[in-house]
């Protein structure tokens, strides 16, 4: 029978891709007691990455938005993997971090990382009323448009 | 009565103002068990960002110092409220992160980021004394000058 | 009689430098319970940052991954002295954060972390499959090519 969480997802649309494997050596998380650490999570769907390039120069605020959006769907994939299948037993977002392709002259960057969070506190309610930092960065690995890495804690 | 580091605060002149409310869809702050994870602080204050730009291109290292010392301020409203109220719970300071918008030229992050550390340290003492990461950045959210995150652990 | 860790350095051919002072005002780990933060480390080697300036102007990929390589021997040095002098004490690298000093047209910062990640894997075997964010930026402090931070889990 399918978890709360999973029941959410469904009801969202979101059909959660295989856990991607890292582009590099290292591993998608780790586990520390109830502390989930999942590694930075770029824009991967289907194989490719779905966004490349910087904000303010050819990917708009809601190009960024759908970017984080996916990050953060892969994000769970990860999470999935790291309890064991069962979403229903994240206790809490952490934290999230966000690092968003920029020219220097592009400042939205709070509002692009609400892709990832939005979909945050939609699929987990209260759990996953997180803590957050977002950042411009000048380019990112794989060109990826962003970047989103989370830090979760688990019942 | 005022406890300990609310003497210490009065006696650096420094009246934390209220906790800033977070400019997206995320918390200030998360709790687990003694830790707490704070959200990157920009430099707001009085409803305002104090300090914008970038290092290196019309803000100097002195305003990069205030610009950390006001994130800091902020990062100690955020984390009085996760401790109830009683910064004296802070146990330890265990890691802040500095980010500095920075031309690419610019590579004084070290002593820019003294403004919050030196506050850090003076306000908690050796609990004060923490580990750190500083980078540059091409732009922060609301094209700030500087933003602060921290983790600390509480007794 | 020295432990399984220092025995594998020694096969390396790695001898870690006393562990290097911060070069502002913080301390470089601090520790919570059975956690380590180790401050961001930049390739400091005989005193000096053995690799300035930036990924795709002047610094090559090769040249990039001796700099990460530099910097977690820096980071080993910090843990070292974290675990009381026994690095067999670490139980799993739980997070590497790598911050890669780039050219906006420079994309390959997984590779150049590498230099990093595959030395914490070949010291400290599966304990050292770490979760990972690697990110480019636009300057570090001192001019340093890469900084490498970490999150330890002693046993």
């Amino acid at each position: 029978m399918a978890g709360k969480i999973e029941a959410k997802l469904a009801e969202l649309g979101i059909a959660l891709p295989p856990a991607a494997k890292p582009i590099a050596n290292y591993v998608p998380f780790t586990v520390s007691g109830k502390l989930v650490v999942v590694s930075g999570q770029i824009p991967l769907k289907d194989g490719k990455v779905a966004f490349t390039g910087k904000l303010g120069e050819g990917v708009s605020v809601e190009q960024g938005q759908e970017s984080c959006r996916i990050c953060f769907v892969n994000v769970l994939s990860q999470l999935r993997e790291a309890a064991g299948g069962d979403l229903d037993r994240v206790k809490r977002v952490l934290r999230l971090g966000g690092f968003i392709a920029s020219v220097p002259g592009f400042t939205q960057q709070a509002q692009v990382m609400n892709g990832a969070s939005d979909l945050c506190v939609a699929v987990f309610g209260d759990a996953g009323r997180h803590a957050r930092t977002t950042i411009g960065v000048p380019v990112l690995p794989g060109d990826a448009a962003t970047e989103v890495e989370a830090l979760v804690e688990l019942a």
